[in-house]
């Protein structure tokens, strides 16, 4: 049947085309069918709704599905009933408890990313993989279709390095000075990272507060094949464009079952040949202890291994944030302090040196750390760095206090003296948002004092920076409630009383 | 925020409401984001989509949701971003694979049955449930929700009687005959059915050729009150209107964890002390074997005994059709002439007397079986079914041959002797759609021949009915082409040849 296409100007998030009654009732089909519409040689799917402000023979179109055909009021279209697809018997195989091989989940990632399945039946599918469990050669596979369905940088080098780690620390700027203390050592480092999901700044954001990152997979390839590395946003890039639409699926569950696919197919798609996977583990983070943080490291070289991207893990200490500064602007002055030696943060030095080291290691280097940090006191990664941001269209020239932050600020006081007993990360990231971050870069945290340390009494224990007064207030009183800071004198041993069982909303989700 | 309510005339499925850009900025929502709308003293939820058509301080709502708040153009209506659901925290407990108590498993159906979940967050639910099973307790809490959010009969007896089949079998006319020999008998027996999913034609189908079945509960009470049984639609009843929303979540999928919850909550809502489950078994049916069908007897019964139910079971031969016609004209014909003792069909008079001779022997009556044939053969079933038929507004004298059936028919004839050795359920089920049915209650089959008949060369094996000639050859290519009915002669041994391995989609659910 030939319709007329006309844009509705609606935007839905989903695939969305309208008919009236009478057309609908024609073609026979009915709200929620899946329809098949051909226009100038190409097929697109979309989900029917029905209108009767809709004129007969006319078809409507959102916004984002009239943009995706390229399509013009007026133009004739073709539609039809659409067929189940393959992947949703896929889908209904996994449904059963049976496990896939390649082509069913490439069926699967590839009708994802071209939105061709709905919302509830990718939901079927998360849930599914995360109830029944996935062996690690689906898990290959997944990563597989996931690198074939995106972009990809060509290198040509033989050996390329990458880190990744699972996130959960506030304040964690450790890739800032990673990837130049190994880019100067001469080792390949294309880097691209997320921004925040749940915390408050993600290391696409902080970087971003010092260069463009916005950069697609043939300028990336150009800045690498010139300084050696780059820190890019993901996004930009479109490495593995299903990690998007799988993560906006299990974040609303708090599930992930596709979290090691999603990883490992953004570093094979890269080209690694080498990674190292930085854990932060404390109470208050993703991973709590060792044991979780060895079996986590172990699934992520099984399926290195099958990917041909060898894999060393890194277990780090994650009580408390990194450095004193969370958020990205903040966090960016700070990283640009350490690295030109004006203002160390020792334990984000430490880190830092840590984790180029194993990856220098990895290359054949003996002394991994020393070597990095010989590279940081000469400069080098300094050095490195301002290159870069050059090559991404930065100020190479930046200074620390070139960067604006929040221009209204609240601090928390101590009441009493004592000592730094304990942080809660969770919400000291979660108070982060509440102040504005990460949308706005120049809100968040900045903490006086670390785990241990004696505080006097009145003394200033952190400050809330935000644009808006009253949003540093709310976050203030966000982490008071919840003991986001905890200061005590002696013996206290009662923890927590539990007086009834709740659960608690995980405020978590691994970075990816 | 203060927005004036547009009815859009869009329908959609889904609880959808709409904000241009501009409006959306202000209350700070996004597209897809939850809101809640407050309109004369009533809240509801919605799901936000941006609209540029829209004009500022205006909410656009779809045709279902201003019918629901019962809405006019210009009314003034509050909104705000609604926060997380408490049903949508449960949800995330059961993803966990955790255990629901009351409390949780009825804020999700409550939140269900007034629109307040999302499509995907039903999926992920009912996937979870799936995958991680439900334990007895769970299922008990789920019956006993879905009861409290629908409409429940009164009867004031103290013992009332009820029977279920889980379907499969094309031609299952037995309710038809069980209800007004039960009835007959001086015992309680409210029937509430489904009408067709998969199949043919549900005994809501059947029994509307005979009299109207869109009942309310009230009307329900009134007719039972006089004539001891009904044969009603459940959808008009309410019962359990969770159900409705559940299976359109399970089915495209092909999975049903809520299954037995959903058909014991009906039973419960008209007030069930006692009933019969019949389970047809057969190769081609959805239970293939008797080991199958007592498990799933004995699930029954666990669960009715948590509810206060008292379940027997009962496992019918399911090979082939019951009685010779498929689909609702010629199966309420069928029916008719056999309570009428006209024309019987054995196997249909013997399931029937067998499943009311259950129920009887409930109630205390020995020998259940042979008084359910005196009391059909002395005429009291038919009278009993012409008494309901007029209470529920049919007309009372009606004849077999006053039900019309499709005016075109299609015949298959045997291409040599042999024996009648095998149909297939689903073939004939799906073949019976093909020509119309279940909306065009007119279509369907008859056939000629059953198990073990002789069949002569050229004789009719079956014959299709449809008012669309067209229709009923595409069903019979269909019977022929997927080996619907098996004529063979001696030895041969070979039943399919397994090329490639494949999966079959199923064609069945289990009716509820």
């Amino acid at each position: 049947m030939n319709f007329k296409i006309k844009n509705l100007e609606i935007e839905t998030g989903a695939r969305i085309a309208m008919l009236n009654e009478e057309s609908a009732n024609i073609i026979g089909a009915h709200p929620g069918d899946r329809l098949e519409i051909k226009l100038k040689g190409r097929t697109s799917t979309a989900i029917l709704n029905i209108a009767n402000f809709i004129k007969n023979s006319t078809l409507g179109l959102t916004r984002e599905l009239t943009e995706e055909l390229n399509a013009k009021d007026g133009d004739e279209c073709d539609i039809d009933l659409a067929k189940q697809p393959n992947s949703l018997i896929a889908i209904k195989e996994k449904l059963n408890g049976r496990r896939l091989d390649y082509k069913q989940v490439y069926s699967i990632i590839k009708d994802a990313v071209d939105g061709r399945l709905e919302k509830d039946e990718l939901t079927a599918f998360v849930v599914a993989l995360h109830s029944f469990g996935i062996n690690l050669e689906e898990a290959a596979y997944i990563s597989e279709a996931m690198v074939e369905t995106g972009e990809k940088l060509n290198l040509k080098k033989k050996r390329i390095f990458d880190k990744h780690s699972i996130g959960g620390v506030p304040g964690d700027k450790t890739t800032l000075l990673v990837v130049p203390i190994v880019a100067a050592a001469g080792l390949t480092i294309p880097k691209t990272s997320s921004r925040a999901i749940t915390s408050a700044a993600g290391t696409a954001d902080r970087a971003e507060v010092l260069m463009p990152v916005n950069l697609d997979a043939r300028e990336l390839e150009k800045i690498v094949n010139k300084t050696n590395g780059c820190i890019a946003w993901d996004g930009a890039v479109h490495l593995a464009p299903a990690d998007d639409i799988f993560i906006k699926i299990e974040y609303p569950f708090s599930i992930d079952p596709l979290l090691l696919p999603s990883i490992m197919s953004k570093k094979k798609a890269v080209g690694a040949t080498e990674m190292v996977l930085d854990v932060p583990t404390g109470e208050t983070v993703k991973v709590r202890n060792k044991t979780e943080a060895e079996l986590l490291i172990k699934d992520f070289m099984e399926l290195g291994s099958k990917l041909g991207i060898h894999v060393n893990g890194a277990i780090t200490f994650g009580e408390q944030p990194i450095g004193h500064a969370i958020g990205a602007a903040l966090e960016a002055r700070e990283a640009l302090a350490t690295i030109m030696r004006k203002n160390v943060e020792e334990d984000l030095l430490d880190k830092a040196t840590s984790i180029a080291g194993i990856l220098l290691e990895m290359a054949g280097k003996s002394d991994g750390k020393r070597l990095a940090k010989e590279i940081f006191n000469k400069g080098l990664a300094e050095k490195k760095l301002r290159e870069i941001i050059e090559e991404q269209g930065g100020n190479a020239k930046i200074m620390p206090e070139d960067i604006e932050i929040g221009s209204y600020s609240e601090s928390l006081v101590a009441e009493r003296e004592g000592r730094l007993m304990k942080f809660d990360n969770s919400v000291l990231a979660y108070a982060a948002r509440i102040a504005g971050a990460p949308s706005n870069k120049k809100a968040g945290i900045l903490i006086n004092k670390k785990l241990g340390e004696n505080v006097a009494e009145g003394e200033t224990l952190l400050t809330i920076y935000s644009d808006i007064p009253a949003k540093a207030k709310e976050a203030m009183n966000y982490i008071v409630r919840n003991d986001g800071i905890i200061v005590a004198k002696g013996n206290n041993m009662l923890i927590k009383k539990i007086i009834e069982e709740k659960v608690k909303p995980s405020r978590f989700i691994f970075e990816r």
